[in-house]
C-alpha cells in the first residue's frame, strides 16, 4: 500500500502555519497569548486531516476546507484546556498545562475563546446552504461535554458496565472525529451516502483509537508513547481494561479490584500487580479483539468508495492503530 | 407613555418556562442538573426581551424568535458561571455560585454545556439564509471573551484611561445586547437600516446600563439593588468612577487613589471616604451625565421607527436607567 506519510506531514505543516496565523493580529494579548500557547503546541492534527481527506474523498480539494480544519483543531484544544483544569493535570504535550503556566482564570477564559474562534473559522467555510455543518459542529460539542461529564461520573461510580464506558468514549472522543469527517464531506458537496459512510468510519476509528490509548497506557513503550506507563491506574481511571477485568474477575482478583475502587487508584508499586490481573482475566486480549473489530468496521464502512479513494483512510487506520502489540 | 410592564413580565414568564424545559429530558444529570440550576435561577431576561421586541419592531412575532431568545439567555448564563469562577464569587442572585454549590470541574463544564446548548437553540430558529445570525452570535461571543480579558487586565493595570474602561464594557456587556437586537431583527426579516438602528440602540443602552450598575454599586439603595453597597471598592475594581476620579484628582485625593491601587481595593470603613473623593472630583456627576448621554443616544438611534414601534424601547430605557438618583 502507498505510504501517505509525506502527504499527511505536508498537510499537518500547512495547518500548523495557518493555526499560528489565527492569533497573530488579535488583541488583547491576555486572551490570545494563552490561546496561542496551547493551539500552537503541536499534536497530531488528526481532526483537521479527517476534515481534509473527507473533503477530498467526495471530490473536493484540501484547500476548500482549510478554515474548518482549523476550527476542529481549535475546538479540540479547547477540550484539552478545560479537561486539564478538571483533571488537575500539570503537563500536556511535554509542556506545563495552561492553568499551571498562567492561572485558573486565564485557562477558563482561553478555553472559551478557543470555542468562539473555532466557530468563527468554521463559519468562514460555510455558505448559506451549509447551516447543517454548524449544527453538526454544535451537536458534537454537546456530545463532547456529555462525554466529559460521563467520564467524571465513572470516576466515582460504584456500578459501571463496559457499555457505559463505550458510550462515554463515543461521546468524548469519537463524536468530534465523526463531526470532522461529516463537515469535510458536506462542505465539499458529498452525497448523504458518502457522508454517512465517512461518519461511520470516524466513529469506529475513534473507538479503536481511544481503546488503544487505554491499552498503550498500560503496556506501551514509555519512550515511544510519551506518557508514563500505568498513568491511568495511578489516577484511578476506570478504563475498559479495568471494567472488563472487574466483570470477569473472581475471588482474590475481584477483591484486589475492589480495593482499587476504594483507594481511588493504584500505587506505583502496584502497577505490575494490576497489569497481571488484566492479563489473567483476559481483559487485555478482549481489548485487543475489540480494537481489531472497530478498526475493521472503520474500513468496511467505506466499502462503497473505490479503492483509490479508500486507500488513505485504510493507511490512517494502520498508522493510528498499530496492530503489533 | 404606555406601561409595558405587563407585557414584559408575561414574556419573561414564557421564556422562564421554556428555559426550564430545555433541561427536562437531557442526560447525564451530572451535566444538566448544574446547567439547569443556574439557567433557572431567574434574572431580568433582558437579552431575550431584546430579541423579541426587535423581531416585533420589524414586523415579526415574538413566537418567531423564542428559540433564539432562549439562546441569548443560555449564553448570558454561561458568562455568569465562568466569570464567577474567575472572580471567586460566592453568591449569584442570592444563591451559592455554581462552583461553590458543586465544584470547580462541574462549573467549568456547565459553562461549556451552556454555550453548546445556546448554539443548539439559536440554530433552531435559523433557516439557510440566516447563517449571518450565527456569525453575529459568534462575534459577540468573541467580544465577550475579549471584554472579560480586558476586565482582568484592568485589575492589575498601572496605566488606564476612561476609554479603556468604556471599550471593556462595550465588549463585556454591550456586545451581547447588540447581538440580541440584531438576531431578533434579522430573523424577522428586518432591513439593514432597521438592524443597524436596533444594534445602535442596544449598544448605547448597554453602556448606560453598565455605567449605572457601577454608580448604583456605590450610591444605590442596598435593599432595592440587592447587592452590598461599595462592593466594587472592596474588590478593588477600577470602575468608571475610580478611573474618572483618578484622572481629575490632585494632591491628597490622588494619593488616596494611589493607595487604593497599591492595596488592590478599599476596606469597609473606607467606602465613605472614597465615595467623597468620587463626589468631590466630579466623577459621580460625570457618570450621571454619561449615563444620560448614552440613554439619549439609544433613543435617538431609533428615530426612523414610527412612534408606536419606538415606545417599548423608550419604556425599556426608562425602566432600566432610572433617572432619579
Amino acid at each position: 500500500m502507498k505510504d501517505y506519510s509525506k502527504l499527511y506531514e505536508k498537510q499537518r505543516d500547512i495547518i500548523e502555519r495557518k493555526i499560528a496565523k489565527v492569533f497573530e493580529k488579535l488583541s488583547p494579548e491576555s486572551l490570545y497569548e494563552p490561546t496561542g500557547y496551547i493551539a500552537n503546541s503541536g499534536g497530531k492534527r488528526l481532526r483537521s486531516f479527517l476534515v481534509q481527506i473527507s473533503a477530498k474523498a467526495v471530490g473536493g480539494k484540501f484547500s476548500r476546507v482549510y478554515n474548518s480544519a482549523i476550527a476542529v483543531e481549535l475546538f479540540h484544544n479547547f477540550t484539552l484546556v478545560h479537561d486539564d483544569i478538571m483533571d488537575n493535570a500539570e503537563k500536556r504535550r511535554g509542556l506545563p498545562t495552561l492553568h499551571v503556566k498562567y492561572d485558573l482564570a486565564t485557562a477558563v477564559l482561553a478555553g472559551d475563546g478557543l470555542i468562539a474562534l473555532a466557530y468563527r473559522y468554521l463559519l468562514k467555510d460555510c455558505k448559506a446552504q451549509h447551516i447543517d455543518v454548524v449544527k453538526d459542529f454544535t451537536e458534537a460539542m454537546i456530545e463532547v461535554c456529555e462525554g466529559q461529564s460521563l467520564d467524571k461520573d465513572l470516576e466515582t461510580a460504584k456500578k459501571f458496565t463496559v457499555d457505559d464506558y463505550l458510550e462515554m468514549i463515543r461521546k468524548k472522543t469519537a463524536a468530534l472525529l465523526q463531526a470532522s469527517c461529516e463537515i469535510g464531506a458536506k462542505l465539499a458537496g458529498g452525497t448523504k451516502k458518502e457522508i454517512n459512510a465517512l461518519s461511520k468510519y470516524a466513529l469506529n476509528l475513534g473507538m479503536a483509537f481511544q481503546l488503544q490509548d487505554d491499552l498503550l497506557d498500560l503496556i506501551g513503550d514509555e519512550k515511544k508513547f510519551g506518557k508514563k506507563v500505568g498513568g491511568d491506574l495511578l489516577e484511578g481511571k476506570k478504563t475498559y481494561l479495568f471494567i472488563r477485568a472487574y466483570e470477569k474477575a473472581k475471588g482474590k482478583n475481584k477483591k484486589a479490584l475492589d480495593k482499587f475502587i476504594r483507594n481511588n487508584g493504584a500505587k506505583k508499586d502496584e502497577i505490575e500487580f494490576y497489569r497481571n490481573i488484566f492479563e489473567n482475566t483476559g481483559a487485555i486480549s478482549d481489548a485487543r479483539k475489540l480494537i481489531e473489530d472497530y478498526s475493521n468496521k472503520a474500513i468496511i464502512a467505506l466499502k462503497n468508495f473505490d479503492e483509490k479513494q479508500k486507500e488513505i483512510f485504510v493507511w490512517l487506520v494502520n498508522k493510528l492503530i498499530k496492530r503489533q502489540y
